[in-house]
């Protein structure tokens, strides 16, 4: 557990580390062949399939007043995962490379630092050393570079990180990899009246930074792993908020659900996810009366972006798992698995 | 601390209960006489006056593309207290109410708590010996009507009990004794793109069930005092969310731009309160770049309301404390004191 930051389980960090020595050349993928789509349609890079049928009927179910299965307006909420369903999570979340990427501002700050552990591997830069760095390490990390700096300070710091860091794949900023098939879903929905928000493991106060302008989600529809604050005054008697490293939500398996009944108060209609970090969600959505879409992005396709999951032959011990059991519970609750590789005609708006 | 429940500092809470027995007999104000308002009038409860002039400057400056103070709809950001500011809070909490009245039926439950105190004295009828009660047995009753059942039943007994129970004094549901002048200031913020939040001490989830029908407000934005909820699974395999005994945001005084922070992640342009439990969310919202609104409700209306607060010469020590002390602070800070005398022309929709 940590503040503001990814809530992760001990596979999954280990994992996450273990895997960065090897993608840090850049590649370019070759983009999907383009076909041309209905000037009005709402989803121009959603293939023909069961996926796209699925979100296209659940809208005109949930917005025709003349449907059984009509929702009013006030009602309609949708609650999108955001690392590996709506922008890349690998090889490792963008929010642990910040707070690797902040030790040496912190140690220049405490300079006490310098000698102890964690913090003196992480300023190594030995890559091997870091990618065995413990989860009680990688928490102290997260503790020390997240906390103990008022929320304008974090927001400052963190914006500047995001206009400067770059994912080693694609040599791009991580606000351009998000895909384009979900922002179009995001839009879709909205045009539809409906309230799309964020419910995310990553940190709330880090995700909303940018989500207004990545994803058209303001601040106030971020839920995400969040820390206390502490109302205070500064130097000048003026008010400020000091993040605390002390947990309030932790915001990934069950409590999403949680996390959602505090932040929203309603049951969504409809939930994107793509990791066991998401199932309760998707139950919690699904069980609703009416019309519900769940739906889960299979990461397929290793050419145009990653391929990790159950059918993919790979130990569900990475970055968002994707466990056999869940995707046998998906099959059997009737959530429709989105393909990349087939559902999607082009995975990243660069891509022309 | 109490979980859902109302944040109260043991003199409040005792003086609360104190006032309890001298309130019994049902009471009609006189109206005010009312005044012929303009057609197009958005405020027509309000006299004119520094009050209503406040309001309508503010909505002008942020509101006019040409003005310095502009403010984009989307950071267009507006909180309320709830009790004392949007409804009648005497002689007590509506909320501590429904926990009192709870008691029976959780007893009916767990009947080995029928000889145990605080819940035998609650169950004995005696106003002057509830009145008696400690915090920590008030805490005791909270904890126990407030948590152990699931969300769902939860918000179907306080909708019943919201339907059925009636103010001592005018007799008629809490949900009634609403400030008419207060709706309107709401609605008018809302006409001009603004976002309107209650920020209550009160319980999230109880305010949440009525805050759509009664004030225009949806459940995702009350922000409010809130427990932990634990996701889990019925006997019939559904997913279930359990009221928890335990606080997950105490959000009253300096929980108030805590709890903001936490909810919403905006700084507010606009904050109504009445009391000393909104001293930290009127200083957050006032500390803001540009133009920003910071009001106070003064209860100075013994005959149409309650009289209470630093110009009275009664002592702070009553439910919703204005103290001799915010009230400096607010004349030192040039935020705006409503006297519900001199500014509302009518309190209640219900008076003609």
């Amino acid at each position: 557990m940590n503040p503001q930051g990814r809530t992760i389980s001990r596979r999954a960090v280990l994992s996450a580390l273990a895997v960065l020595p090897t993608v840090s050349s850049p590649f370019f993928p070759v983009a999907a062949p383009a076909q041309a789509a209905a000037p009005d349609d709402p989803l121009p890079s959603w293939n023909e399939g069961p996926a796209r049928q699925a979100i296209t009927t659940f809208v005109k179910e949930t917005t025709d007043q003349a449907s059984p299965k009509f929702v009013p307006v006030a009602e309609r909420i949708a609650t999108f995962d955001q690392d590996g369903t709506l922008w890349v999570e690998h090889p490792i979340y963008s929010q642990v490379v910040y707070c690797l990427d902040r030790v040496p501002a912190v140690v220049a700050k405490r300079p006490e630092l310098k000698a102890v552990e964690p913090f003196k591997t992480v300023l190594s830069g030995n890559r091997e050393a870091i990618a065995k760095l413990s989860l009680r390490d990688l928490e102290k990390i997260l503790f020390a570079t997240l906390s103990g700096m008022s929320v304008t300070q974090f927001q400052a710091e963190a914006q500047k990180w995001l206009e400067t860091a770059k994912h080693p794949r694609w040599n791009r900023p991580y606000t351009d990899l998000t895909y384009q098939p979900m922002l179009e879903v995001l839009h879709y929905l909205r045009d539809n009246g409906f309230k799309t928000y964020i419910v995310t493991g990553g940190g709330q106060d880090f995700v909303r930074i940018y989500s207004e302008k990545v994803y058209g989600i303001p601040p106030e529809q971020v839920v995400g792993t969040a820390g206390a604050t502490k109302y205070g005054y500064g130097h000048d008697g003026k008010p400020l908020l000091t993040k605390e490293p002390k947990l309030v939500l932790n915001d990934d398996n069950a409590g999403k659900p949680e996390g959602i009944h505090l932040m929203i108060g309603r049951r969504p209609y409809a939930a994107f996810g793509n990791s066991t970090g998401d199932r309760e969600m998707l139950e919690y959505t699904s069980a609703g009366d009416g019309a519900r879409l769940a739906m889960i992005v299979l990461h397929d396709d290793a050419q145009r972006e990653y391929a990790y999951g159950p059918t993919q032959g790979l130990p569900a011990t990475k970055v968002g798992t994707f466990t056999q059991e869940l995707y046998d519970e998906a099959k059997q609750k009737s959530w429709t698995i989105i393909s990349m590789k087939k559902d999607w005609r082009r995975i990243f708006a660069f891509e022309q």
